[in-house]
C-alpha cells in the first residue's frame, strides 16, 4: 500500500526557531535538563504549547533502555474471562505510562508466532499472555529473546527436567469451591451436590477439590459428596436437576438441600428445573454458582450468590508483576504459578445475609 | 521506576561480523537491496537466522513516513459489544503488518486525553474511536493533528455549522426492526407488539421506527402498533407480558401473537413470563431478540431467533477503512455515518424452518 505524505507535525526545530533558541537548548529546555534561566525555559515551553509540539517517542524509545510498550496476547480471542484480565493489565500498564499492544492468537499457533516476531522487532519490553481457560498451553516461543513474561488466567506446561517457570497468575479455584462449599454448611445444609464442567478443565477439577475439602472438615452428619459433571451449560444444569430429584425412588428419599454450581450458567440451569419442579430456592434447596456474571447472577429468581474469581485485579497484578521484572530483572521473581483469593458475592439465593454489591449502573445495549 | 539494562539483542553489525561482510552489505542483503552476489546474500540470511536477528521497527519506522501502529480507543471500557469490534479491527489491521495499542478511556474524559497524548508520541498512523452504544459523542481532540479517525459502534456529534464529519460505522438499527418485523409478519402474524429499552438510546428508537414502518407496509389486517419502552432488562421483559397478557379484560380480549424484543435479554425475560403464563412459542406467540448472544439465544426453550449486529465484521470494515485513509488520504472517503446491514438468525422461536449456525464447538470456562 503506498503511504501518503505524513503529517507535517512540529519538530523540536520549529520549537526552537519559534523562541529564538538552539536546538539544544529547546531540548535541554523541555527535558528539565542543564542549567538554563528561567525566562528561558519558559519562552521554549511557551512556544512548544503554542505549536502543540509532541516528542517524538519512537526516537526518545531508540536512546533509551525501553519502548515503554508491552504486548499482550490473548491466546483465542476476546472472551468474557480475557476481557476483565485486560482492562485490569491495560489499568496498571497505562498508569506506569506504558502503552499496550493487543494480539489476539485466535488460537493459532502462526498467528501467535507472526504477533511475537512484530513484538519483538518492536522492542516491547515484556509480554502478558492471557487466554480462555485456566488449563496449561506450551510456553511462547521468544527464540533467544530473555524478555519479561507473565502468563495470566493460563499456565504454562512444565517441560519434564526444566527449572525455571515463568510466573503464572490464576485463580485459586481450589479455594473457590471450599468457600462456596462453606457457605452452604453455615446455613446448616447437609446433604449437598455439586454440579459443574467437564472433567477435562482443570478449573472443574480444582473446584470440585475443593468442595470435597470442605465437605471433610464440615462434620459427621453430612450426606455424601456428589460431584456430576457435564457440559458448561443451562441445558446440563437443568438435566443433573432430574438426575437428583427426579431419579429413582432411593434417590429421591434424601434429595439435596443444597448444590453448589460449577459456572453460573450451570446454575441459572438448576434455579429454572427447581422452580418448575415447584422447589423453593433457598427454602428448600440453597444453590450457589460460580463467575459472579451479572447477567446471569442478578436475572435468576431468586438473585444467585456466587464466587467471583476478581479477574480484573488478577489482571491487575499482572501488569504489576511485568513492570517488577521489567524494573528489576527475574531475580526478585520467584516465577512458577500463583493462586489468587476469589471472593463469594452473597445474595438471595442461599438465605444468608446478602452482600451484594450495588448493581453497575450503567445499563447495556 | 529503574530499568535493567536492555537484553542484548543481536545487532546488524553482529550479523554483518558473522558474515564477513561490511554494515552495508549486510542490510542491503536483508532488504533484498543493491546488487549482491546471491551467494553474499545466503550468508547474511543464513547468519541473521542463526543470531536470530530481528531489525528493530523502531529505528525502521523513524525512517519511513509510517510507524505501522494504529490506537484503538474504547471510549467505556471492554464490554460484549465493544470486543467483537476489536476483534475484527485487530484482525484486518494485523493481517496489514499493523499493531494495535489497545487504549480503555473507562468513560473519563482525562484518560481518553491522556490516551491521545500517548498514541500521538508514538506517531501512530491512526486512531478507530468504538463504545459501549452507538449514541453520538464528542469528537476526538487531536489538537492540529491530522491523523485519521474512524468511529466504530459510535458516532460523532455533528457541532452546529461543521461540515466535515469522520466516517462513523454503525449497524443498521432500523433495517434490524424491519427484518425481525417483517419476519414475524411473514410467519401469519397480525397482532405484534415492541418490547424494548430506554428510548434515550437511539438503538431503541431506530429499532422501533424499524418496526413502524415493517408494519405500515405490512397490510391492512394488522392490529395496531405497540411499542413498550423499558430497561434492557429480563424483568422488564417479564413486566411487559403481564402488562400485554394479563392487563385489564379489554387488552386481553387480542392479545399479541408476535414480539420483538428490543434486546436477547429482554426476549428471555418474556420468553420466561410466557411460559408461566402456559403460553405456547411459537404456536401461541412468536418471538424475536436483538443481539444474537449466543448465551441467552442458544439457551431459552425454544432456541431465540434474533438480529445479529455483525459486529465483527463492523469492527473489520472499520479497521479497513483506516487503511484506505493512512494510505489514500482522506480524498476518497465522503465520512459520516455508514450503516452496516444486519442479519437475521432463525432459530425455534418464531415457527419458521431454520437457519441456525452451527453452535461455536468451543465450551466456556
Amino acid at each position: 500500500m503506498d503511504e501518503h505524505d505524513p503529517p507535517k507535525l512540529p519538530t523540536i526545530r520549529d520549537v526552537a526557531l519559534a523562541a529564538g533558541v538552539s536546538i539544544g537548548t529547546a531540548s535541554k529546555a523541555l527535558n528539565g535538563q542543564g542549567q538554563l534561566r528561567p525566562a528561558t525555559v519558559s519562552r521554549v515551553q511557551a512556544a512548544a504549547r503554542q505549536l502543540d509540539f509532541r516528542p517524538n517517542s519512537l526516537a526518545q524509545s531508540l536512546h533509551r533502555a525501553s519502548s515503554l510498550t508491552v504486548g499482550v496476547i490473548s491466546s483465542d480471542s476476546f472472551g468474557r474471562f480475557s476481557m476483565p484480565v485486560m482492562e485490569g493489565i491495560e489499568d496498571v500498564l497505562g498508569s506506569a505510562q506504558r502503552s499496550v499492544f493487543m494480539c489476539n492468537a485466535a488460537d493459532d499457533p502462526a498467528r501467535e508466532k507472526m504477533h511475537i516476531d512484530a513484538l519483538l522487532a518492536r522492542r516491547v519490553d515484556g509480554i502478558v499472555v492471557t487466554g480462555r481457560r485456566t488449563d496449561p498451553r506450551p510456553a511462547l516461543d521468544l527464540g533467544r529473546s530473555a524478555l519479561p513474561v507473565v502468563y495470566a488466567y493460563t499456565q504454562v506446561a512444565q517441560p519434564h527436567g526444566q527449572t525455571f517457570s515463568p510466573p503464572c497468575l490464576l485463580p485459586d479455584d481450589f479455594g473457590g469451591g471450599e468457600q462456596a462449599t462453606r457457605h452452604l454448611l453455615e446455613q446448616g445444609r447437609r446433604r449437598t451436590a455439586h454440579i459443574t464442567g467437564p472433567q477435562k478443565f482443570e478449573a472443574a477439577r480444582l473446584r470440585a477439590a475443593g468442595y470435597l475439602a470442605a465437605l471433610e472438615q464440615g462434620g459427621d452428619d453430612l450426606a455424601p459428596a456428589r460431584v456430576l459433571n457435564g457440559a458448561w451449560s443451562e441445558t446440563w444444569g437443568r438435566e443433573a436437576v432430574g438426575e437428583l430429584f427426579s431419579g429413582p425412588a432411593s434417590a429421591r428419599a434424601s434429595p439435596p438441600d443444597a448444590l453448589f454450581c460449577g459456572s453460573d450458567q450451570i446454575a441459572r440451569g438448576v434455579l429454572e428445573a427447581l422452580r418448575e419442579l415447584r422447589l423453593r430456592v433457598p427454602e428448600d434447596v440453597a444453590v450457589v454458582g460460580y463467575d459472579n456474571w451479572d447477567v446471569f447472577a442478578e436475572a435468576t429468581r431468586p438473585t444467585l450468590t456466587s464466587v467471583d474469581m476478581n479477574l480484573r485485579d488478577l489482571g491487575r497484578q499482572a501488569g504489576q508483576r511485568l513492570l517488577d521484572l521489567i524494573g528489576g530483572g527475574p531475580g526478585r521473581d520467584p516465577g512458577g504459578p500463583l493462586r489468587l483469593p476469589c471472593r463469594l458475592v452473597v445474595r438471595h439465593s442461599c438465605g444468608a445475609p446478602v452482600n451484594e454489591e450495588a448493581p453497575d449502573p450503567r445499563s447495556s445495549t
